[in-house]
C-alpha cells in the first residue's frame, strides 16, 4: 500500500445525483483482505491496484446532487482510503443523526447481539468481540472471551465485564482451557477467529449450541487454511452453524444504533477504540489487524471534522 | 463379533412391565459404529464385549408385561442382535400397525424429507439417502445423488427418479464435478459422507444455502479425521449447517410413516433393501456398509415370523 497524491474536484457535476464526502474516519476490517486477491466469492469484489482501498468510514458531505444528503450532513458507509471521496451511488451510505456525546468514530463499527447462557468469544478485545460479549452479560449470559496477551485479556476481566478471559497464546491445550472455563460446556460460540480454535470448541459445544461465524480471521493469510477435524459435533450435538455479514442486516443498523448508542449513554456498555492518526499510518493499522497489534475497533483519522 | 449361543426365559417375570419378543428384522447403520469404542459423547453408550449389539429392528411380542404391549404385537425399536430380546425398558420400543402391502422390513429405516431447489445427497443410494432423493424430487427440486459404483449411479437415474447422478469414485476432482452437475451451485445438501466431499460441497454452496448434516461415514474408520477446509464459506454464503440425529424425532415418527406409507402404496416412492439372511450373516453386513458393500437400506432377517 502506497499514499499517493492527486486531486479531484469537490463539486458535484451538474444533473448528477453523486455525493461528495471528507472523509474523517476509517474503518480497519478484517475482511478487507479478501478484496486484496482475485476472488470468485460473490459480494467480494477484488481492490484494483493503483486504487484507493475502499472500506467503511465516517465523512461529511461536502457537496450533493442527491436529494437526501446536503451539505453539512454526517454519513456513514462504504468510502474510499482519501481525504475526499467522489461517491457516485449514495446507496452505499447512511445519514448519521449525531449528537455529541457520543464519539464519531463509534459509528465506524457496531454489531448485532446474540442471545444464550454459556457464552464464547474469541478474538474477543476486538471490533466485534468487545460487543458481542458485552452484550451477552448484559442478557444474562456468562461470557468467556481469549485474546492474545496479558494486557488484553484483562480488558476483558476488569473494563468489559467478561466473566472470564484467557491468553490463547498462552494455552498449549486450547481443549483443556475450554474445558477450564465451560466445565459445562458452551451454549453459544461466536468465532472469529476459526482454524484450530473452532476445532476445540467443536469439542465443547453442548447439546442444541449454536456457532456464530462472523469471520476466520486465524485462516486469511494462509495460503491453505487449516483443517477442522471435529465436524462430527455437529451431529452429535445437533449443533447450528450460521455464516452471517453485516451487508445483510443494513436494513436494521439505525434501529440497531438507537439501541446501543442509548447503552453508551447509559454506561451499560464500554466501547474500545484503537486510533491511527492519519491516513499515511492507515495501511499499518490495517496490517495490524492480522497480528493482533489492535485492542478494541481500529480506527484512521483522516481528520476530526 | 462372533455368534453365541445362551437361552432366556421367554416368559415375563411377574410384576415386571418388561416385553419379551421375538426379532424378525434388524437395521444395520452406520452409527453402531461410535458404539465400538469408548466414548465420552452423549447419547452413544458403548456396547459392552461379550453382549449383543443393539440396534433398530422390527419384532413381534411374545410376552408382555406392559399394558401398551400384548402377545403377536409387531413393533419397532431398539432389540439385541439375537433371535429374542427381554427388554426390560419397552419406552424404546412402538407398536406398528402393519398391513401386508408394505413389507415389514421397511419400518427398520425411513427418515424425514428436505425441501429446496438444487439438492445434492451423497451416498445417495444408501438407507437414507435413497429416500432424501425422492422426496425432494416430490418436491419439485432438482436432486443430484452421488455414489462409490457405475451401478448405483444407474439405480439412482434409472429407478430412483434422480436427475442426475456421478460415481464419486470416478472423478479426480470433486469441485470439477459438483460444478459439472450444479453450474448453479447447491441450495440443500444432505450431507452423509463429511471430509473431502463435504469440503468440495461448501465450494458450490448457493447464498443462504443449508447443510443438513446426517452424518459423516467416510470419517468413521479414520484415526484422525480429515480436516475441512472450506468453512469460511459458510460466512460468505451465509449458509446454515445444522446437525440431528434421529432420536430427535422419535415424537413425530407414527405421523411421518403414515405419510411415507401411503406414498409407497401410491407407487411414489421406490424403497432398496439389501437383505442379508440369518444372525450369522449379521456381522458381515453391518461391516459392509463402511466399503459400500450394500445398495439401499441393509437390514438382516433373523425370522421371517
Amino acid at each position: 500500500m502506497a499514499v499517493k497524491t492527486s486531486s479531484i474536484s469537490l463539486k458535484v457535476e451538474e444533473g448528477s445525483n453523486a455525493v461528495v464526502v471528507k472523509n474523517l474516519y476509517l474503518s480497519c476490517d478484517p475482511r478487507m483482505r479478501f478484496r486484496m486477491k482475485h476472488s470468485k466469492d460473490p459480494g467480494f469484489v477484488s481492490f484494483q491496484p493503483g486504487s484507493p482501498l475502499e472500506g467503511f468510514g465516517v465523512a461529511k458531505v461536502v457537496d450533493s446532487g442527491h436529494p437526501e444528503f446536503k451539505k453539512g450532513d454526517l454519513v456513514w458507509g462504504t468510502v474510499g482510503w482519501e481525504e475526499y471521496s467522489d461517491i457516485k451511488n449514495p446507496e452505499s451510505i447512511f445519514k448519521i443523526h449525531h449528537t455529541d456525546d457520543v464519539p464519531l468514530s463509534y459509528y465506524t463499527g457496531i454489531l448485532a447481539p446474540k442471545k444464550g447462557e454459556y457464552v464464547y468469544i474469541s478474538a474477543a478485545s476486538g471490533a466485534v468481540g468487545q460487543l458481542v460479549g458485552q452484550f451477552a452479560k448484559l442478557m444474562g449470559c456468562y461470557v468467556v472471551g481469549s485474546a492474545g496477551s496479558k494486557e488484553k485479556v484483562e480488558i476483558l476481566k476488569n473494563k468489559l465485564g467478561f466473566d472470564d478471559a484467557f491468553n490463547y497464546k498462552e494455552e498449549h491445550d486450547l481443549d483443556a482451557a475450554l474445558k477450564r472455563c465451560f466445565p459445562e460446556g458452551i451454549d453459544i460460540y461466536f468465532d472469529n477467529v476459526g482454524g484450530k480454535m473452532l476445532d476445540a470448541v467443536l469439542l465443547n459445544m453442548r447439546l442444541q449450541g449454536r456457532i456464530a461465524v462472523c469471520g476466520m480471521i486465524s485462516q486469511y493469510n494462509l495460503a491453505q487454511s487449516e483443517g477442522v477435524c471435529n465436524l462430527m459435533n455437529i451431529v452429535y450435538q445437533r449443533i447450528h452453524m450460521v455464516g452471517f455479514i453485516v451487508f445483510d442486516y443494513f436494513p436494521q443498523y439505525s434501529k440497531f444504533l438507537e439501541v446501543v448508542l442509548s447503552l453508551i449513554r447509559e454506561g451499560k456498555i464500554v466501547y474500545l477504540e484503537d486510533i491511527a492518526e492519519g491516513l499515511e499510518n492507515a495501511p499499518a493499522a490495517l496490517v495490524g489487524l492480522f497480528n493482533g497489534r489492535n485492542i478494541g475497533k481500529q480506527v484512521v483519522v483522516v481528520a476530526r471534522e
